[in-house]
């Protein structure tokens, strides 16, 4: 009835959040296109950057975010750019992250070979990140993007900095693109009965897979002054392998240690069903439950 | 991308789960046709009967499941009809399911209109249950289907039993049938830390709506020998409103008084994934949840 396809999701940020007739000419690749949807799109001024979010079936995307991408480099100079967030080149970065009926092993296939196409055609030099890097410091994102724009004309002479495809040299005005795959994040906060930052913050210190917390999970505190509440922010980089209900109960134990308790959460932005589903088996107790019992799982058969 | 129709489900029972040609027959009017999913049918022997799962858009499961009705008012006796199952029909009963962008009201409306046409069509007496009821005493289809197949011909003589449409004399073999509007049913069972079904019966009678428990919770004990436990095993008629987390966290304190607690559950057949992302979001306490942030629904729309 809905689709046995194979589903992508993509969140390609281009570095153009002010010029309203610049971003509408790099949104047109992503409206009325077969097997792509557009779920959301936002450009923020201060960051001056364009982050859009797309669904949709593997051949079309490609072409889609291809095609976004020859308007971004057409269209955008780097020489020019400014801004707050961290950012390499006109099209800055293309995670591909897998919906349904598709393997991550797919996802970074289907990655490379976006990557490999759209270096070809534009000329421009493309790292491959994530799950589809090719060396260990290329994993993340940060570390490949060290230097930004301006300095990536010296980073790629640098051997270990050759790009995955594409030039050795700088776009002159289009820059570097970071392209990969990579599991659907999940921003997942717990609020504190405390509006103690410092506790938060060792509370984040300890569930957090940087000092030797949970695998899949980042986590820093926020001071919610406003709501006179600590939280604890977290970002689920694979819901499948740490569970969301793991992160929240560990916050309980070590919550208690200084008198307080999670008094609410939020999740903000999108989150794939299956991640709440499995929280709700585990709560219940459901033995032997699989996903095919999801009445709308079976629509989407 | 995947759809924004009005999508119900339909589960038709039909009193043939003997005669693989005339289920196959039967069966012939769901399959292969546009808008309509055939979800899941299994045929019992000893019940005689066949249930049929089907979901899809309006018109195309009206004409399905009036184009199946046919076909069993022209291959099933009702006279010849034995089995261990109460029914009163060669199509015994078809409840109407709200899934996607439709209301009960809606569907309600949309019942009567297929009992018109089909008693018309087929010259059978219909009469409205669940949510379609016309009165209080034929909300209950165990109530409307009292006397069976063979107690119709009297039955239906009483002024207070007039079928809602067609005929006033029972179907000579086809006999009678009841069509409705209801909310999905989930079937939930806790196991408990007992193998005393005394104690699980007195813990269902506790929570269930007919002795002063949950509004939308049916319950009875079971005993699973095999296992060496008993279990409190529910329906669940609106999870909408009485929430699975509900019925279970009842159980737990219900278990208290007898020092027990519940082991484990299962969810038998197909929940909507709402009545579970409802259960996470209470778990973890997350605030201002809404389905729209849920990827699959996003995909649905």
């Amino acid at each position: 009835m809905i689709t046995n396809k194979k589903l992508i999701e993509c969140v390609p940020n281009f570095s153009e959040g002010r010029d309203k007739g610049k971003i509408e000419k790099i949104m047109d690749s992503f409206r009325g296109k077969n097997g792509v949807k557009l779920l959301d799109y936002s450009a923020d001024e201060s960051h001056n950057r364009l982050v859009v979010t797309i669904v949709g079936e593997m051949e079309p995307v490609k072409n889609a975010v291809i095609e976004a991408m020859g308007t971004a480099a057409s269209i955008i100079d780097m020489t020019k750019h400014t801004g707050e967030h961290p950012r390499m080149g006109a099209t800055d970065v293309i995670p591909f992250i897998p919906v349904r009926n598709v393997s991550m092993t797919e996802v970074i296939e289907f990655s490379k070979e976006v990557a490999k196409e759209a270096a070809e055609r534009y000329n421009i030099p493309i790292f491959l990140y994530e799950k589809s890097a090719t060396s260990p410091e290329r994993e993340n994102l940060a570390t490949v993007r060290k230097g930004q724009f301006e300095g990536m004309a010296e980073k790629l002479q640098q051997p270990e900095w050759k790009p995955d495809f594409g030039s050795d040299k700088v776009h002159p005005t289009a820059g570097v693109t970071a392209i990969g795959a990579r599991m659907p994040l999940v921003a997942f906060n717990v609020n504190l009965s405390t509006n103690n930052k410092e506790i938060a913050a060792q509370i984040a210190k300890n569930i957090r897979h940087l000092n030797g917390g949970l695998r899949f999970c980042k986590a820093i505190a926020i001071d919610l002054s406003d709501k006179g509440i600590a939280q604890v922010s977290m970002n689920m980089t694979d819901y499948t392998k740490t569970a969301l209900y793991r992160a929240y109960e560990l916050i309980k134990i070590e919550a208690r240690r200084f008198g307080i308790h999670p008094i609410g959460s939020e999740i903000v932005g999108t989150i794939p069903m299956e991640a709440l589903i499995d929280t709700a088996v585990y709560y219940l107790g459901v033995e032997n439950f699989t996903m095919n019992q999801i009445l709308e799982t079976r629509l989407m058969e």
